[in-house]
């Protein structure tokens, strides 16, 4: 199952990759590593920091494969782009980063790190993909400004954590609910333009 | 001493984090977000260069909690921010800048590398955390910008090594040396604008 | 061969990140800084995401120091860089690139990934410096709007590991090809301002 989750997470962020790239004035290949950077961008950074042999697509490349093949095939699919209705972008995202986080969570549990950094793990695991594209596109990184997006992530993965370490839930019920609960978050922030009271000095 | 130390550039870079996350419409685990990545972003990179484990907050998660535990009492606390002298958050920046540089070599120093690199990693792990934060708020890095920024941390650092590594001087001593000089040097820039002639083309 | 090959991507790399720098405010250690990170940061990338070891300038500091006092030299030299014809900037980027992506390439076939990763190491050391600069500089990063960027890199990188891992050529004779090819293209698209058809949503 997690095998099925990280391979749809890994697709809509590279489509949501190029579908950024798709602003701006790039030829397909740029296009290419856009895509690829956002799929995989937030589990290198994550296997970088744990330090637990190298990123995870270097010795399995078929997340690789698969952001290289989805990117391949939607500049070739997408023609008509601009009838893309406005949602289908933060939608695809939303699913892209509640299924990272848990699988960051995930892989932070099996190599027994503490309860706080495996949160932090699916957090960076969800964003950094998001915010390396963001950051090379130029836009305002996605987590900076968005609804409830962050949080979303933070409760998600916090959830599945506590499940699995303090409760005792087996790790695959536990990060089901901790997906459910962040992908929850968002499309509701997204539906409702939810937000919370903004920090501002 | 290098605990406390460690300890308080912690907190003061996460408060430099969540005063410039202020400027921004962030929800407040966003502002958490940026708080932590500048408290712990330096170092992170340092640790992931240098490849001796994992990052220092995945084994010892003590700065991880403060700058989240930093970050959230400043998005509670900090409730007339307007009222914040303008020197306070450069200040806060140089403190925390001193003392990251003077870890960052004294933790390459520890694995044996040679002088330059070690000069190197205090200042990465210096202006590390707060290159990750500007460019994430998109703003021009304080480092690109700014009067004297990483002459000082290049100075303190360069100092902090010869001490050590030439001239025999405990490390302790050293460090404590560099941190000044780098600190100094930061202040008296920032209290008389002082720059190094630019070079432009 | 290759050490001068690294050697020589190595001083354009940094004198590249020097001239960008020329254009932004800087004191001379913030220009030394850029300089350095231009010239060994698509290479630090790779080894952090192989994790083969510290990234290769901490063992071996040469071309660390190359960069540092290329960097210097220039700032001293660079008197009237106004003079400076608008060609040489993207030339010497572009011996850099193919240079790198074919060290990339090298040193990934050497740890023995497949053949996939081994482009993609050759496509990150070859860009990753350049877009650390162009993101540190906030300029948009060559890669996403230069004509045939990323597509040259892909290119000779693939011809690289397709004559050595499947063609059985001498991996030097490889290599050089694929610098050629790499170098050619982006050279001839430079020249006549080539450009594969955009993709725009």
């Amino acid at each position: 199952m997690i095998y099925w989750f990280d391979l749809l997470g890994t697709v809509v962020f590279a489509l949501s990759g190029v579908l950024l790239a798709g602003k701006l004035r790039m030829d397909p290949f740029g296009v290419l590593v856009l895509g690829i950077v956002t799929a995989i961008g937030g589990g290198t950074i994550r296997d970088m920091i744990l330090d637990n042999g190298p990123a995870f697509w270097v010795t399995d490349p078929t997340d690789l494969i698969a952001a290289a093949v989805t990117s391949m095939l939607a500049i070739v699919l997408v023609r008509q782009p601009r009838r893309l209705p406005k949602w289908v972008l933060p939608v695809l995202d939303a699913v892209g980063l509640a299924v990272f986080v848990g699988i960051g969570v995930n892989k932070s549990l099996a190599i027994d790190v503490g309860p706080m950094v495996a949160v932090c793990m699916g957090v960076l695991t969800g964003v950094g993909g998001g915010i390396l594209r963001d950051v090379l596109a130029r836009e305002v990184p996605m987590i900076l400004h968005t609804e409830i997006y962050a949080t979303a992530c933070i409760a998600g993965g916090t959830v599945h954590v506590v499940l699995y370490h303090y409760l005792g839930v087996p790790l695959q019920t536990a990060m089901l609910i901790g997906v459910i609960i962040t992908l929850g978050i968002r499309l509701t922030a997204i539906r409702w333009h939810l937000k919370l009271p903004t920090f501002t000095i």
